[in-house]
C-alpha cells in the first residue's frame, strides 16, 4: 500500500477493539494494530438472544474497554455467518436462530460512544486478515485459509486483499466438489468437501466405517453412546490407533484434493488450515500435502504448500480489529 | 475505467492487429477497437515450425496489413499455451512440439516496424476479453469463460480484469475435481473436469458406453473405425438419437457441477461456454444449467447463469487486439 494523504474523516487507528462472536463464546480484545498484540481481553458466553440484545451486551463490554483505553476510535466485529455485499447486514447466521437479517453494526454504533468506524465481516475472512498481517501468511499476497470446524469455510486473499467475488460471498471452500456421487450434506450439495470434513460428517462417517470394519480400535468405546468427535479421532491417532490414523489420512486426502482444485483454478499455491479438525496437525496435513501435490498441474507441484494457521484462539479478535484498517483502505478516495 | 492523463509513450490505439494462433490455422485481423469489428482478415495454415520461423511468417502477414492500414500502432497475439508471469515467454505449448520457452513477442517485434506495443496472452484469456467488451458478457465485471475443445481451459474475469493468480496461471477450469475416483487424464489429475469433457475423453468414453449398451444408436456406425468425434455426438443428438442425447446430458451435468464449484468458491454467477464441444448448444447447456442450480448454495440458486459465447471464430482476433488496450491499462502509472 502507498502512503495515503492525511484524511481527517477516518484517521488510521493504532488501537482498535476486535470482537470475535463465536457460537459458544464471544471474545473482545483491545488490539495494538501495529504489532497484532492483544493488550486486554474479555469474554462472555454467547447468549441465545436476539441480535439487538446481543448488541447491547457487546456494548456494555465495549464501553468498559473504551473507558480503560480512551484512544480507541474503531471497532471490528467478526461474525460466523454471511453478509450482504457491503457488509452492513448479517444474514441469518446458522448458529443464532433468533437472528434474521440484522444491521448488527448499527445496533452497536447506537450504544457506544464511537459511531464512525464500527465494521464487521465474516469470521473466516477476519481470520485470514490476522494470518496475513501477523501470522502464518505474513506478507503473502495470495492464499486460501480453510476453516475446519462444525462447517468448512474459508477466505481467499488475492493481490493482498480479501477476494469477495461478484456478490460478496466468495471463499466458501467447503462447498466445492470432491465427488458428485459422494455423501449428502446439509447444503444440498452432494459430495462437496464439507460433506466429508464438517465435524458431524467426519464423526458420523467414522462411526459407520468402524461398524463396518473388523479392526481393533480404541474408538469402539464411543460406539454405544454414539458421541464420537473429531478430537477423539486425533486423540486416538496420536496414541497410535491405526484405524484413527486411516480416518485422518483419508480426511487429509480429501482436504488436499480440495486445495488442488483451488490451485489449478486460481493459481494460488499457499493454503492455511485452522479450526477444530485442524488440531490433528500432521496426521491430517501430511496426507493433505501428498494429495495436493498429486492433483495439481506438473509445473505447480513443487511450489504448493500447506501451513497450519499461527493463531488458534486469537485470530478472531486480531483480525476483527484489523478490519477497521482494511475498511479504511477500501473506501474510495475522495479528492477535494 | 477513469480518464487517464494523456501519455505519449503508449497512446490508446483505435486500430490494432489481433493474431489468433491456433493449432490448425492462424488468423490475423485488423480490428477497430472501439467497435470490435474486424476490418480486414487474413489467415494461413499453422506450420509445424519453430517459434522463430512462425514469427517470421507472422511478420510477413503483419507487414502487409500495416502497409494497408498505416495507422496501426499495436499488435496483440493469442497463443494456445501457458505464459510466464509477465507474459513475455510462451512455455512449451502442447500443440507446437518445436517450440520451447519462446519470447515470441520479441521475435515479432524484431521483424515488424512496430516495436513498442506487441503483446501476447493465453487464448482463453484473450477470448474472455472479447466476450467482455463486445460479446455475451458485455460490461460484466465477474464471469468465467470455459473453453471446451481438445482440452478444457478457461479464464476468470474479476473486477472487470483478467484474474491471474499468484503466478499468472489462473483459469485452468479443466483441472478442478469432479470425482477423485473418476477417469484418468493426461494431466495426471484423475477425475478432473477435462477427463470427462476434453474431446478425446468424451469420444473414448462414449465409445465405451456404446459398446456396453444395448440401445439402438446411429453412433454405432462409428464403432468399426473408432473415429467418433464430439460433433458426431451432437449431430446424432440433434437428429433425435436418444443415446447421443444422454451422452450430452451427462457431459452437461459434469460441466454444471464444475461451474457450481466456481460459483461457491468465488461467488461468480455468470458462466460463458465456447469451443467445439459447446456447439452442442442447449443439448449440453440445459442439463448444465440444471446441475449448476442444484450444486450451488441456496441463496445463489436463482441468479446463476450459463450463456453461450457470442463469438465463434473471431474472439481470438478481437480479444488479441484488445490485449493492447488491457496491457496499456495494466502498466503502473508513472508520474513525472
Amino acid at each position: 500500500m502507498t502512503e495515503a494523504t492525511p484524511d481527517t474523516r477516518s484517521p488510521k487507528p493504532d488501537l482498535a477493539i476486535g470482537v470475535d462472536i463465536g457460537g459458544t463464546s464471544t471474545k473482545l480484545g483491545v488490539v495494538d494494530l501495529s504489532k497484532g498484540k492483544i493488550l486486554r481481553e474479555t469474554s462472555f458466553t454467547t447468549p441465545n438472544s436476539t441480535a439487538l440484545d446481543m448488541a447491547a451486551l457487546l456494548a456494555r463490554h465495549i464501553n468498559v474497554l473504551i473507558h480503560q483505553y480512551p484512544d480507541i476510535t474503531s471497532i471490528g466485529i467478526g461474525v460466523p455467518g454471511a453478509m450482504n455485499a457491503d457488509r452492513t447486514l448479517v444474514q441469518n447466521p446458522p448458529n443464532f436462530p433468533k437472528w434474521e437479517v440484522e444491521p448488527l453494526t448499527e445496533y452497536v454504533k447506537a450504544a457506544v460512544p464511537i459511531s464512525e468506524l464500527v465494521v464487521m465481516d465474516n469470521d473466516a475472512k477476519v481470520a485470514a486478515l490476522a494470518e496475513q498481517r501477523f501470522g502464518a501468511a505474513k506478507n503473502e499476497q495470495f492464499f486460501l485459509l480453510a476453516t475446519l470446524g462444525t462447517g468448512v469455510g474459508g477466505a481467499i486473499i488475492a493481490d493482498g486483499k480479501i477476494f469477495r467475488g461478484a456478490f460478496g460471498g466468495a471463499g466458501e471452500f467447503g462447498h466445492i466438489m470432491i465427488d458428485y456421487n459422494g455423501p449428502e450434506s446439509n447444503s444440498g450439495i452432494r459430495g462437496c468437501l464439507e460433506a466429508y470434513l464438517g465435524q458431524k460428517y467426519l464423526s458420523a462417517q467414522t462411526v459407520e466405517k468402524l461398524k463396518a470394519s473388523k479392526k481393533a480400535s480404541s474408538l469402539r468405546s464411543f460406539l454405544p453412546a454414539g458421541n464420537l468427535e473429531p478430537k477423539d479421532i486425533y486423540g486416538a491417532a496420536q496414541n497410535g490407533d491405526d484405524f484413527a490414523k486411516e480416518v485422518l489420512a483419508e480426511a487429509g486426502m480429501i482436504l488436499g484434493i480440495g486445495f488442488a482444485s483451488v490451485a489449478t483454478l486460481l493459481d494460488i499455491r499457499l493454503f492455511l488450515v485452522t479450526g477444530g479438525v485442524a488440531q490433528a496437525g500432521d496426521l491430517l496435513l501430511a496426507p493433505a500435502r501428498e494429495a495436493l501435490r498429486k492433483n495439481v498441474l506438473a509445473h505447480q507441484r513443487d511450489s504448493v504448500e500447506i501451513r497450519p494457521a499461527k493463531f488458534v484462539t486469537s485470530a478472531g479478535m486480531i483480525g476483527a480489529a484489523l478490519l477497521t484498517e482494511a475498511h479504511a483502505a477500501e473506501q474510495p478516495e475522495v479528492v477535494f
